[in-house]
């Protein structure tokens, strides 16, 4: 399976992204992020409903975000296309990241980053990452991350 | 108890409620409807444990918006002061409604109304209102609405 | 050029769109109206530019929302394909809506209808719709509708 | 002043701010960090006309976050009282941090730092801070931090 599919993902600024002075409002970032992060798991073979709760559905485990952070080189305006390109990597048997960077024709606009943290949904206890976790981690780092744009 | 408390409500137009043409995004007044609704019961005194699920917690009953719409009458922008005046009326067992007006300083700015529907959480059938949502409605019902402002 | 590539379009519900009810928060389906009328514009071969200010850019014309309304009729999880069909109409020189129907694998989610008025981005008075708008809700009218699925 | 006034903000968690897996969303957090940002220039004294930008009008200065970080300790849920503490500090003429600490009941939720630089809105190169951004930043310093309840 080619990472490209995978680990770099595109999406275009929208007029909902922007705020008064007319560029991206800065915490749509880490929604764009988290909407990356899904559509990776999805485009390498993980059905959302094995990650992501549904109504009355509460999973073994959870994957909560335990910090996430953020640089912004450029502003963004409506109508920009965005290169994303995704780089997770295992922390521990029981943690993982995902690094991000955006671009926009070419010229770098933004860094990312999330931690999550494996825990029981119920107790909130740790836990191992689930076997699909895994497999996403290791087939992502074999790739030593892709080039955007 | 005063309705002006349960019934009038008040916010602030916030940066990340406009987009780059400087005034509030139009889908970000059904986010301002929702969270009046929840903070009008919350005054009332129905604890949204009550009315909202939390993790893990599926309630009997759920009360989906089937139906809303608004209209828009003046631009507003980042700082303009909002009073929301609501106006819930039940229109069967097991269906109510929550009109909203919101103005600013005095002038009318927009108008909204959401449908409620109450059905089981699992099978997604009809039911009766709750026995707290009733009290809400019928003591907002003898008020004959507020005057905003 | 082939309508389905600026009537009919597509998107996932993703994690951030749901609630704590486990299904698609309503306010966001209006979210998703504005960006699949964007999308449509861009694919007609609009630039954004044209009909969306960016930073210290004032256009001549706004097209501003008078009225939304929308209608749910099954509720959407995280994960789901969505199906949305764009239906266009000019109603008078100054003033035209666009109908959305949404649905996921070949079932009807929802429907909604946005209402957009040209006006004056500084005096605030009416105008008559750009000629670009105008190109695109001809172009829309002369299909009769898409089959959504 | 009481500096509780302007560094000590209260909100309440809705149910737009949570997903599916019942707790607050992880984006909405930076949300939350801007409109507490704004909330404390507002209760300082400063019209938001002065700091953020509205319809057709471009101020000469711009703020723009360049970096923000986030840790979450415990999950929030729909209807938890929040109570935010800012600490704004100045770090150089053209550039200052607000670190922010949220509680739930007296217990500790998440903290988060946002860093802005100023710029001018045309060619976007380093200005200095405006003159009322600093006497938020003196005023603030003096204060040592408050406590969070």
């Amino acid at each position: 399976m080619n990472p490209d599919t995978w680990l770099l993902l595109c999406r275009t600024v929208r007029f909902g992204d922007t705020d008064a002075a007319g560029v991206m409002h800065v915490p749509q970032l880490l929604h764009w992020c988290h909407e990356a992060y899904e559509e990776s798991l999805e485009r390498f073979g993980i059905p959302p409903a094995d990650i992501f709760p549904g109504p009355g559905v509460c999973l073994e485990v959870a994957l909560p975000i335990v910090h996430c952070n953020a640089d912004f080189l450029r502003p963004l305006v409506c109508g920009d296309p965005l290169a994303i390109a995704l780089e997770p990597r295992r922390l521990n048997p029981g943690c993982f990241e995902v690094s991000y960077r955006f671009s926009s024709d070419g010229a770098p606009a933004a860094t990312a980053l999330t931690r999550h943290l494996a825990i029981s949904s119920q107790e909130r206890v740790r836990r191992e990452l689930p076997a699909s976790i895994n497999r996403w981690l290791e087939a992502s780092s074999l790739q030593g991350g892709v080039k955007p744009l």
